[in-house]
């Protein structure tokens, strides 16, 4: 990416997610933590580079870490960390740093305070069996707590936990410069602005110019977004969009 | 995968989604086409194994459909397939084949059709440029059509018209045994249940159990969905499960 003159070269932050959820893939539920964290993720300066959503599989999710830890800086898990059998993130995740589960005392703690210290049923206590070396994320939800291993953050997939969790994280998330957006809306079909748009593309190379059609009371519009870390750029090319779009 | 006595050994028919879309990362636009495709391929008896979201960028396009394209039997995209600058998806499905984009005929007729003799601008004609050796998907919603090269699906973004795709292709489909589902609902928490589900998921090692926990109404509900391609099977399971969260 070049720069130009005034605005020094900065670092682009760039995070992962993966969604382990076979109730996404079956078409049950609908996924609404990828759209969270991104819009999250970007107040910090920090764009989703790529989801990948895979089945509660481990050697699926053993390979997925591995795949994509050294793409990004940050990658998300959403799922799988519960009580029940078919919840083994936190071991597969374990396996893939070549590390195993150990007894967390200060998960075992939490869960104590949440479930209260009589009622730790072997169900409960697989909760606390987190990977060694791994940074716990408390769960002010329903308890038992994510936690962080390499730059892989394991979160709940219930949306309400994990939005709690990422709130907990994030404020501890390096990112880069905030990346601006402008929206222009128009009524006129993609393809009657296409030529000149991909001229507003070409005088800015350094917005990011995206046009996204979409069906309104029955008829197309058009979309068209902007974005740039710097404010100025930003505001001159998104003048132009509405120029082409005004003809 | 094991089977009873009396059920035929069956492939498992596998698909792939590929979304292309900037605006999903960006955190501006809330996916719907995975949930939708999800559903309909499991009507066809075919599991969607696993859904890759990634930004409108030709290496980042080319990289995922040669990672993925052994892994399933069938390949959608969605995305990118418009007349503006940032629609770059045929190009790239065409690189990542090493194959080249060429005018295809149909897809001009279909263009056309569409917009009109006349009206085929530069724009428009960008549509036309389709894959060698590929067929074509009609578009009955705004003309440009999709295609399928070498088991890769290349449908618009737009749902509406990724629907219309789909619904053209399906019958082609080959898929497997249709997969069954049944759900029982509960409002004890999840730690609960989590022995005694385990138990009734090894009683039962070919019907896949799953555990949802989510927030209803301020406290914590379990939804616990058990698929099976076998509908005796999946009865018996199902007992189990409503004996287990009766207790």
């Amino acid at each position: 990416m070049t720069h130009t003159v005034g605005t020094s070269p900065q670092k682009d932050y760039r995070a992962a997610l993966i969604v382990i959820g076979n109730e996404i893939l079956s078409g049950r539920t609908q996924d609404k933590n990828v759209n969270w964290l991104a819009l999250k993720l970007l107040e910090r300066g920090i764009s989703l580079a790529e989801v990948r959503v895979i089945p509660d599989i481990e050697d699926r999710i053993i390979r997925t870490v591995r795949d994509i830890q050294f793409e990004v800086d940050y990658v998300f898990t959403t799922g799988g960390i519960g009580p029940t059998h078919d919840d083994i993130t936190a071991e597969s995740i374990a396996k893939a740093f070549d590390t195993e589960l150990e007894l967390n005392a200060d998960a075992k703690l939490m869960l104590e305070n949440h479930y209260g210290p009589d009622n730790l049923t072997p169900a409960r206590m697989k909760m606390a069996m987190i990977p060694k070396g791994a940074e716990l994320i408390p769960n002010p939800v329903s308890g038992a707590p994510g936690f962080i291993i390499q730059g892989v953050y394991v979160m709940a997939g219930v949306p309400k936990i994990m939005q709690a969790m990422l709130d907990h994280v994030l404020p501890g998330l390096k990112g880069g410069s905030l990346i601006l957006s402008r929206t222009v809306s128009c009524h006129l079909s993609e393809s009657k602005i296409a030529e000149a748009l991909a001229d507003v593309q070409k005088k800015w190379p350094n917005v990011e110019i995206g046009s996204y059609p979409q069906f309104k009371e029955g008829s197309f519009a058009v979309n068209i977004v902007l974005r740039c870390v710097d404010a100025v750029m930003l505001e001159a090319a998104t003048q132009d969009v509405i120029a082409i779009t005004s003809l």
